[in-house]
């Protein structure tokens, strides 16, 4: 019987669905970290999908309507709700809210995906997972050492060795010292113009911001971007401020010392770095897994303090051998103004946010990714007069703790074959009439199978030691299952 | 420095926060159900929270813009976009866009929180979570009695024992039979006026179905709702068919062929019954797990098939020994139609979903919940100056796997007690001054302190064998921390 369609099987543009290995792969990696979150005293937390529009901070000036980027729509009475685009919004939100019942240092961690209103493109998906932890109601340098511990942590317990990553810290602080020395105000039109040219670092590299903090820059398409308009002394300490390095943390601190001169803020920055420093050593978190970089800027108008991010050090390559520049996996920093927007005041916290989708595509590409899991044994169908005793078979290795499907198809033995294959199922028993009346059953390792047939020349051989198919006494099966799953026979 | 407020911190209505303990148990419950549906083939799948409203099949006819009862918006292309409502919608989108590419049978299973538009209530929330597997593609008995055992499988993993529960099944080709032999038409109108009352036996009793089967019935409000007009041996057969038990599977089957008499589709029904029971017994899913029941209607218009629900039986009553009739926590079955908006073709497939919150309370009341996990040890700070010390102490307290934190806020000793207490935390370190220069640490348990505050008359025979506190040299500090957390020392 056929009736009308009515509409087109499709995904919206931007969303995409997942696949079991990768699924299992992104919860394995959710976890992991939440796990470390844990240990370290951060409370997990769940806050809806959608909240209203002025709660994110989404909203136009003097209005509840939404500034765009976010999926936002009218409730029933009217007030425009949206999809949360960040998990750090809900997290004021929270706090604000609750803060009369909430523990003070509030630590939770939440992951969840979210989800922006942006024009989508290859790899750019308008749905993702954030993993993200934050202190909530404390200044000290303690907590921000904690987030950098804690960055660490959960890297390595990915399987991410020391040496193949590193956590990059510095303070926004000493870069408002080092602005201040160099003459320009806090509240100067140029100040923005220097900041954005130096966010800039990664892209355009030192001469580019060279370029901006002075006259200005002309790109390879002729496009002229206008310069700071700086001199000689000032330049000169701002491209100081961001080459300084050290052999050691504690040294990074001497050298910045001495560019941020008398600034007050500039020397509280070095101050706070210094007992970050102290902290992190006294957990033994040496210089092998977290250094202070001040090139590290992390978007400009956002942080108050300490950034972080952390970035992948180890030689990644994809499968041609080509060099893949992975970027940050995580980064985060130091806010104070979670919640003035709801209570007016400033509240201090601090946190990270791990990169989930770009951190399985380096673990994939590091190996340390298993690649997609086996499938199920698949029981094929011989005579369909017996399914009882097939799903009797099925259900007895599944007893065993092994996944198994008994095939519930129509096709014949071929097709059940080539669906066997399509699962990668690493067994498949089969039971024939003679099986059946002998009390046997065959097993045909696939593994073993698919590997003969790509290995011609050793096939004498693999077929003495290891046949790719046996028959054996049903009582033998779950044995033998055993056995080519490579699991130890109990 | 105090900024303008410009937001309220509030919840859209229908909008809910989850905490810790709560997320934790869900998660667990989900990742064991999962873990049922996998070892019987079933692969995860993850599809977008955003779908096409017309995918999602939530548009008005001939239009794209959506009927209501989903959160819906226009895209950038002025396409209509929704949250999904369902999980069932997705996989129908994924089958009718993948087909080639899938295995067939395709058994998937999916969990995630699902957005309906619906009046927010009491305990009515408008996002929640689903749990669902289905095989699509087959429309062999096989597959529903695999939905049974797998919904068995699922519940007792949860620690809901045989006999707290009961799988039952119905088949909805049955209750066509028994209409057709009544005399009433697949297209009679007062066949849906029958099939309405029938539906509603749990509400109104098997009098009240008995009323609107015949001239109708008075509520207690005074409204009248008028009756199907069926005369005696219409009205008695299918009441009969209603009331039909028997000791086994086999017998409820003997009476089920009496009812439907010479009906093809009645015995098709019957037929596919007899062949679930077979395939259930060959599994040792006995009459203590899995009943045929064919009061069990679930919806009318959807289902094509067999039908499951899974109640619970077990006494549960609430804090106030009241009891609590928790209802179905599973339910499912056999539709026709799943691709049909898309292909224009009828595709077989079976399946269920576990609804996840109802069946949290329900374990939460049977006590098979655990209640609130116990929080971080917390180290606290008292004296600033040797901050560094004590994340030492706290990192060789996670070092040893067991979650502990510092204190990081500036209160003083009596607010960290409080903190600590509010953290639910098992175990508070302490170092003043003297145990610093002895090198030792003074550790309370906080879990054995409110005990001794609770119990005044045993406090002196506690005080003697198990102290709430004491002071060991700080080498002993991790078998003294395990010894109160009741873990083993090893």
């Amino acid at each position: 019987m056929s009736k009308k369609r009515e509409a087109r099987a499709r995904l919206a543009p931007g969303f995409r669905d997942i696949a079991s290995g990768q699924v299992a792969a992104r919860n394995a990696m959710i976890e992991t970290l939440c796990g470390v979150y844990a240990r370290y005293g951060f409370e997990r937390l769940e806050t809806p999908a959608i909240e209203y529009v002025d709660v994110l901070g989404k909203n136009l000036p003097e209005s509840d309507e939404p500034a765009g980027g976010v999926f936002a729509l009218q409730d029933d009475d009217d007030q425009w709700i949206s999809l949360r685009y960040d998990l750090t919004a809900p997290l004021a939100r929270v706090f604000a809210q609750n803060a009369q019942n909430l523990p003070r240092p509030y630590r939770r961690y939440q992951t969840g995906p979210v989800w922006r209103r942006e024009k989508p493109g290859p790899g750019r998906f308008r749905e993702f997972y954030q993993c993200d932890f934050d202190t909530v109601g404390t200044s000290a340098p303690a907590a921000d050492a904690e987030v950098c511990a804690v960055l660490c942590d959960g890297l390595e317990a990915l399987g991410i060795g020391a040496g193949q990553y590193q956590v990059r810290v510095n303070n926004r602080k000493i870069l408002d010292g080092v602005l201040e020395v160099a003459g320009i105000e806090q509240q100067d039109g140029t100040r923005l113009t220097v900041l954005r040219a130096i966010d800039k670092l990664e892209r355009l590299g030192m001469d580019g911001v060279r370029d901006l903090l002075t006259g200005g820059r002309k790109d390879k398409s002729g496009d002229f971007t206008k310069g700071a308009g700086l001199e000689g002394a000032a330049v000169d300490r701002i491209i100081a401020y961001m080459n300084t390095a050290g052999a050691t943390r504690g040294a990074v601190c001497d050298a910045l010392d001495a560019l941020v001169g008398e600034s007050e803020a500039g020397r509280t920055g070095v101050a706070e770095l210094r007992e970050i420093d102290a902290l992190l050593g006294a957990m033994d978190y040496a210089e092998d897994r977290v250094i202070f970089d001040p090139s590290v800027v992390r978007g400009l108008a956002y942080y108050t303090g300490p950034v972080f991010e952390a970035v992948l050090t180890a030689d990644i390559r994809d499968a041609k051998g080509r060099k893949r520049d992975i970027g940050s996996v995580a980064g985060g920093g130091r806010y104070d103004d979670l919640v003035t927007r709801f209570t007016g005041q400033q509240v201090p916290a601090t946190g990270a946010s791990i990169g989930v989708d770009r951190l399985l595509t380096a673990l994939e590409l590091l190996g340390a990714d298993k690649g997609a899991p086996a499938g199920p044994v698949v029981v094929t169908v011989m005579d369909r007069d017996r399914l009882v005793d097939y799903q009797r078979l099925a259900n007895s290795i599944r007893a065993a703790g092994i996944t198994a499907e008994l095939y519930l198809g129509t096709s014949g033995f071929r097709a059940q074959m080539k669906y066997a294959d399509r699962r990668r199922s690493p067994v498949v028993v089969i039971q024939g009439s003679d099986e059946f009346e002998a009390g046997t059953v065959t097993l045909k390792d696939m593994q073993l199978g698919a590997k003969l047939s790509s290995e011609i020349d050793d096939r004498d051989e693999w077929r003495k030691g290891q046949p790719a198919q046996c028959t054996v006494p049903e009582d033998q099966m779950l044995g033998e299952i055993r056995r080519m799953l490579g699991l130890e026979d109990t």
